[in-house]
């Protein structure tokens, strides 16, 4: 059995969002079970009300909210009995193997590194998220925004992390294809830390493919794209906001006029499943990475189906065990570095002295 | 009359692609002339081919050719009577308004930089784009790959570059809409430089909307995009990613099965009308800014409909003199930072004195 924990206050809505969610994800998980963490007697209420296995649900009261755009250390200091906190608390004494929340991810990411502390060998978490690409493949891209300005070894760091959590939730391919975003696939690319990447990378025993360019991104050729969270922040809004663009100018097309709008009835079937295809609520749920626990971060706004898309993503990590591996894996690459790096300090110590 | 010299050798196809695409420029544009740079005799022969208005054509020799590979350095050395420089070199005399290459990227801006030099006031030339938005907006962005690694003052250089541009381009708008790529709208967000970017322009007489997110760039939000040339390449080959995904997405909805094929045929005056919106070809032509005169690259491997768009871009630039608006804006801008500054010193030396 997993059991998650949810902040089920969090978000734009709340109750409203996490509780139907979550009689869904039940419903479509038998062996899951849930924490839920807030003010327990509406969470009860409104459980009731959807018919909900209470047998499954655990509801631990909260007093406080974490507001949406609360300051992460006003949030980290006077809301100790947030239903976010307390929900990463269940993380951290074991009760849970996952926490989802959607409320606000500056508070969030903060209130998780304070709680469940980072990994060893970890100098910073990162965000990471699956996007959709050509014939169905998910690449995996972090980090998404906790970090701006990165060194060469917190970039190394994104990518073991990363190629870590690509190979334990899709163990059965090889091991996972790992890219540096840039601008161009030349060695020589790049700002100073991304060149010095490269070479950190180079000299790992990951499956490096070298620098990749934006259109990667969904082309299929790479399972893990590595960038800062400034550029990586950046090319996710994009994202986002050319999908809507185009179908925005999709549906202008298609409204034209009669002609185009009995087109647009012909096409309805291709056409939604276009739309279904790239809903962004697929894709919802963005992975902390770095942690001693699995937090997953939902979209604010996104609705009870988005909601339960990230509980389906902290039920598949858990359910693969990603942490252990991600530990186990960041902790074989550092031994590594340190041997190279100690290595080549002797080298040119011996150089040296000739 | 404008004169556009344009390099008829460069790009994937070269004079298979440059001849036809200025035969139907001139056709386009009566008060325009073309001097065009390369094999003589070819080109002579080619354009007779397509009856092409010889009186409106200057063919004038070179012996080189640069590579699409070539080291920028070693084309600046070894290739001093290259198609690409002798048109360059066409700007600079005086002789035409505006060059335009489909050549290779990196020698294009070294052999623009090394003859045209830079404006005064400016340390690196950029590159700028006009990208499509909603409602047939069109969204500037620079810079799109020349300096990975910018200084606050270089980008705020390209804010002024890229604003003098856009309102040199559309003089009946109102003062164009900078924003700062960024994560977040707060002014707090962002890597350092983009930090003091921001209070650069915040204190500069450009009108300056804040920090914008990656979406902004379809929305119409804003009209001028300033990123450093990393985030910018990325965030412009992530675009096209994008449209080539979501317009490979929907081909494959449509080619599902027989109703979805049906459905196709019936939808087709849309989704050709979406086509042809997006159609990349459309927005070819990139713009060096911050050189003294007129450089514009068209994509290596587009079609000759693509060049005339890059030629149409030359055109349009030339007859806003955006060259001497930019000189001006710039100076103008440089004066009143500089003035700023001197005053900040003289102020925080009284204080000094206390």
């Amino acid at each position: 059995m997993i059991t998650l924990s949810i902040d089920a206050m969090g978000g734009d809505v709340g109750l409203g969002v996490t509780v139907p969610a979550a009689v869904a994800f039940l419903a479509k998980q038998p062996n899951a079970n849930l924490i839920m963490v807030g003010d327990a007697e509406q969470i009860r209420a409104d459980l009731l009300a959807l018919n909900a296995p209470m047998n499954r649900v655990e509801i631990i009261h909260a007093t406080q909210v974490v507001e949406m755009d609360e300051a992460p250390q006003m949030a980290l200091k006077n809301k100790k009995d947030s239903s976010m906190r307390v929900a990463i608390e269940q993380v951290k004494s074991g009760k849970a193997q996952a926490a989802v929340s959607a409320g606000n991810t500056g508070a969030l990411m903060a209130t998780a590194r304070f709680v469940l502390k980072t990994l060893n060998g970890v100098e910073r978490p990162a965000i990471a998220k699956f996007l959709p690409a050509q014939d169905g493949h998910l690449t995996l891209m972090l980090d998404l925004g906790a970090n701006a300005d990165c060194t060469a070894e917190q970039l190394f760091q994104f990518a073991v992390m990363g190629s870590e959590l690509f190979s334990a939730l899709k163990p059965n391919r090889a091991p996972a294809r790992v890219g540096l975003l840039n601008i161009g696939t030349e060695d020589i690319k790049g700002t100073e830390a991304v060149k010095q990447t490269f070479k950190l990378l180079k000299d790992s025993s990951l499956n490096f493919i070298g620098n990749i360019e934006g259109n990667a991104v969904f082309t299929g050729e790479v399972d893990v794209i590595v960038a800062d969270g400034f550029v990586g922040n950046i090319v996710l809004k994009t994202i986002e906001g050319a999908v809507k663009f185009m179908g925005n100018e999709i549906r202008q097309e298609f409204h034209r006029n009669m002609f185009t709008k009995l087109g647009g009835l012909a096409a309805k079937p291709a056409l939604n499943g276009f739309k279904q295809k790239l809903d962004p609520r697929r894709f919802n749920g963005a992975i902390f990475l770095g942690l001693r626990g699995v937090v997953i971060k939902s979209h604010g706004g996104t609705d009870a189906v988005g909601f339960a898309y990230a509980l389906e993503e902290a039920y598949h990590e858990a359910q693969a065990d990603s942490l252990q591996k991600i530990q186990d894996g960041v902790a074989a690459q550092l031994a590594a570095y340190q041997e190279k790096k100690v290595l080549a300090e002797q080298a040119s110590m011996a150089d040296g002295e000739v």
